[in-house]
């Protein structure tokens, strides 16, 4: 076992803390060794005033550099063996098979936000030659390049405890491009969170990064939370979690003296449309998949497939059945935190006691409190009751989900335009089906911002033609993704730089293009 | 003359009002030809729901259909002839030079526009092809573009009456992609908007676009502009405007219950910064640039240069004595309005006024009020009695400045590190003095969005390097820049389009290529 000594990690050095608290286990409800230091808003101000005076020096490292140092974290996490899926297990009860694949999507973020360093392409330079006989006026030189924002806080979240955390997509896209990083770790997998932070730590000495690169935090969100959102220094924030938790943190974002980007990925219901023909052809196999992809990882996927809206008719009974048959049959699993089981069977009590709703099938197995296990359900009503009361699109963290049936296709485009913003909308459709659905997907197109057509939304690829984010509230800015290469462009901003002499710009927009770059040069885009 | 009817344009129609207001010119205080009807909240939901309705068809719309339609509306701009130039003469009391050079700049806009609408490169297209073989887990065929987000609300602006108002920048960037757009016209220059809102709607109906693309109203920001913000259809909005106003904007916006972008362009004083070197050799020849620029417009652009900082010492005394005698001969020149020539007097008096300050000089011309006018003025101060009081560092806008002098190069940066966000800043240097001030062009370089060496921040460039934003309060989002063609990015987001058949999906996106679009296929950029 792998010792933990619970400090904050605080710009290269330890921090402790009067106040600790524990991990306990929601395999078996059990206390885990360690005990974590809660900080301070005193360490908040300390972290964030080391992560400010790193960023010049953070910012003028080489893409290179950068490279280098996220491959050192990723090299640094590996080496941490079994003992951090061990310990990720016990505090999560997700199985270690799943944390073994969600470790290597980790170390392959960081390697992928490395290639983006290197490559240096985010900077996306322009250069407007100057024009010094121009009429009735001469046009400077005139040359523009991204470069990083400042400070970001990112805050772990509960149901990736390695890829969206301490290590994480927002913390790789965020060093990428050369803003040092704030984390406050999830309260639920601190231990996971320490031995990250570890990781990080040796890799930022290692590479000779400014101690201020990296700090990690643990506490109570309601206290260092909004705290290092209201920070001066903080220039941008990443989160994932709760609806709630999310607009608290754009709210305080947005009070601040000069408000600063928060990038929220909240709420999504992932609703699945089933057009006829495809459920006249292949119902029990779409019932398969969507009963696997509403359970999977314990229904605690923010892409979880949580309604499906389909057309009434008797060739629907072949997948209430089929849905019926693998719902029943699902195992009670644990889920990540007692409290995110008790929020779960309130939904899911809420949900299946609205009037109009009945359940279409429950899981048999019973659920061991003990274990903090939950079991699966799908209720299902129709369509004039689902538009009539707001809380049938409430998201329901967890294996529940909603059959909602509609009189026609017509209806179920009616059905789309009622919905508020998502991360996902997925089709099934025969190619008559979608050839006929043509204003579905267009409707779908602007509350979504991934269609998927027979498939399922669960499993976030992590490539360049990515897009996890979507109209609110699925995430705060629908314009940025959390998930892919692209998610680095929310911590980069433009700087136009007129008449520089060549020794002051930065390398992407030297006249002798060191870097090698694609760039648009008076409107022309080339290597040149 | 031309009769103006003084309605609203709502969505193709034109809508009248009880509540009627009248404009008044700067020039003399004589009340115009010409009674504007007030816009009411039903006049605001009418507007939006009709760029709602408008959102889907306007979205389908090819990119050459939306060029062919901006191209239109300079047309029909320019076919207004002199009869613009005067009316936004006496609206505003801008030169007709200075006026028909913003024509030229507005329809140069609309062209620039016309251009990325056409080349679609905007759209950003990226293909991560299936690997179905893949393991563990095959891949999915990925593919990811750029698209509108919804109906736009364009806050026309006091001070560029053609090239920042109703067919302006923001109007031109966001229906280049798609976006209607609902502009609030400046209360100051109603007239020129009706002129060209009547261009636009014979453009939306040559074309045969929607009739919601595009809508005018006048009225009270503090009744329909709010109205405008909160409205539910609206996605996001372009203000240029007061560090007030766009705060009060951006905070309904932020409040509302799915929170919308604002992108509010408000305050920046573009500090200036001599090196000594620049000094001791060409002191005469930088006052004369900066009283030109200060003075320019009667100061009153955004990016007019409001603070000069210096170090102290005799070679000093030549660039005061050179910018004494520029303001001393400055002309009175007439300001847009009365409310903004006596906020300007307020502020002009409050700097002249606080304790520490001296005048350095102000013109010997008498202002008329009559003919709304008023007088340059320089004040100067030291840095410590700047550093002292925030009320130094709050834009005038007007032609006044203030010089502030340091004891050294090492306090320049000390100044520039406690600025706000700012539009720009400028640095005269030698070579010599500005190998010596590498950290000072990096503090500037967090600070502004446009760098200046040896030159002023007035004239702000259309084009594709071109930066026009920066840290609050110059801008509410420094990510984006509201002049040059990457203004566009405003108004557009990513959809993730998984395993769509090619018929689904957008022309950007398919097999074929059909636009001849560069594109990032497996993370390789090329026509393919």
């Amino acid at each position: 076992m792998t010792q933990l000594h619970g400090h904050n990690f605080l710009a290269g050095g330890l921090q402790g803390s009067e106040k600790t608290f524990t991990a306990v286990s929601p395999c078996d409800g059990s206390q885990l060794a360690g005990a974590f230091a809660m900080a301070s808003t005193a360490d908040v101000d300390a972290a964030l005033t080391a992560a400010a005076a790193a960023s010049g020096p953070f910012a003028a490292t080489s893409g290179e550099q950068r490279a280098v140092f996220l491959e050192r974290i990723a090299e640094e996490i590996e080496a941490l063996g079994d003992a951090l899926l061990e310990r990720a297990h016990q505090e999560t009860a997700l199985p270690l098979a799943r944390l073994t694949g969600e470790r290597g999507r980790t170390v392959g973020q960081l390697r992928l936000f490395a290639s983006m360093a290197r490559d240096a392409s985010w900077t996306d330079p322009r250069i407007d030659r100057a024009m010094p006989d121009r009429q009735p006026l001469p046009r400077p030189d005139l040359r523009r390049a991204k470069r990083p924002v400042g400070p970001v806080v990112v805050f772990g979240s509960s149901n990736f405890p390695l890829a969206f955390s301490v290590a994480g997509g927002d913390t790789a896209s965020a060093l990428c491009t050369g803003n040092p990083v704030v984390v406050k770790a999830h309260r639920a997998h601190p231990g996971t969170s320490e031995l990250v932070a570890s990781a990080i730590a040796k890799a930022v000495e290692a590479c000779g990064m400014p101690a201020g690169t990296f700090s990690m935090l643990h506490g109570q969100g309601s206290v260092i939370g909004l705290a290092l959102v209201k920070h001066p220094a903080t220039q941008a924030v990443g989160f994932t979690g709760s609806r709630a938790a999310g607009r608290a943190l754009c709210d305080a974002a947005a009070g601040r003296p000069d408000p600063i980007p928060v990038f929220a990925e909240m709420s999504s219901i992932n609703p699945v449309f089933l057009l006829p023909g495809a459920v006249a052809e292949r119902a029990e196999t779409i019932a398969q998949g969507f009963v696997a992809s509403m359970t999977l990882g314990v229904g605690q996927f923010c892409t979880k497939p949580g309604l499906v809206f389909a057309v009434e008719g008797s060739e629907l009974e072949a997948f209430r059945q089929a849905v019926a048959k693998a719902v029943t049959a699902a195992p009670a699993a644990s889920m990540l935190t007692a409290d995110i089981r008790d929020s779960f069977a309130a939904g899911r009590d809420t949900l299946v006691g609205l009037d109009g709703t009945a359940t279409l099938a429950t899981a048999e197995a019973t659920a061991d409190t003990g274990k903090t296990e939950a079991t699966a359900v799908v209720a299902q009503t129709d369509l004039a009751t689902f538009l009539a009361d707001p809380r049938y699109a409430e998201e329901v963290f967890g294996p529940a989900s909603l059959l909602v049936t509609a009189g026609s296709v017509d209806e179920l485009a009616k059905a789309a335009d009622a919905l508020e913003g998502q991360l996902t909308a997925t089709l099934h459709g025969t190619e008559g089906d979608l050839a006929a659905a043509g204003s579905l997907v267009e409707i779908l197109a602007t509350k979504a911002g991934r269609l998927i057509v027979n498939g399922f939304p669960t499993g976030v690829e992590v490539c360049h033609a990515m897009q996890h984010g979507g109209p609110w509230p699925a995430t705060s800015d629908s314009r940025f993704t959390s998930v892919g290469s692209a998610a680095l462009e929310r911590f980069i901003r433009p700087v136009c730089y007129q008449d520089l002499p060549e020794a002051l710009l930065p390398d992407a927009l030297k006249d002798a293009n060191p870097l090698g770059l694609e760039r648009l040069v008076n409107g022309v885009r080339g290597q040149h």
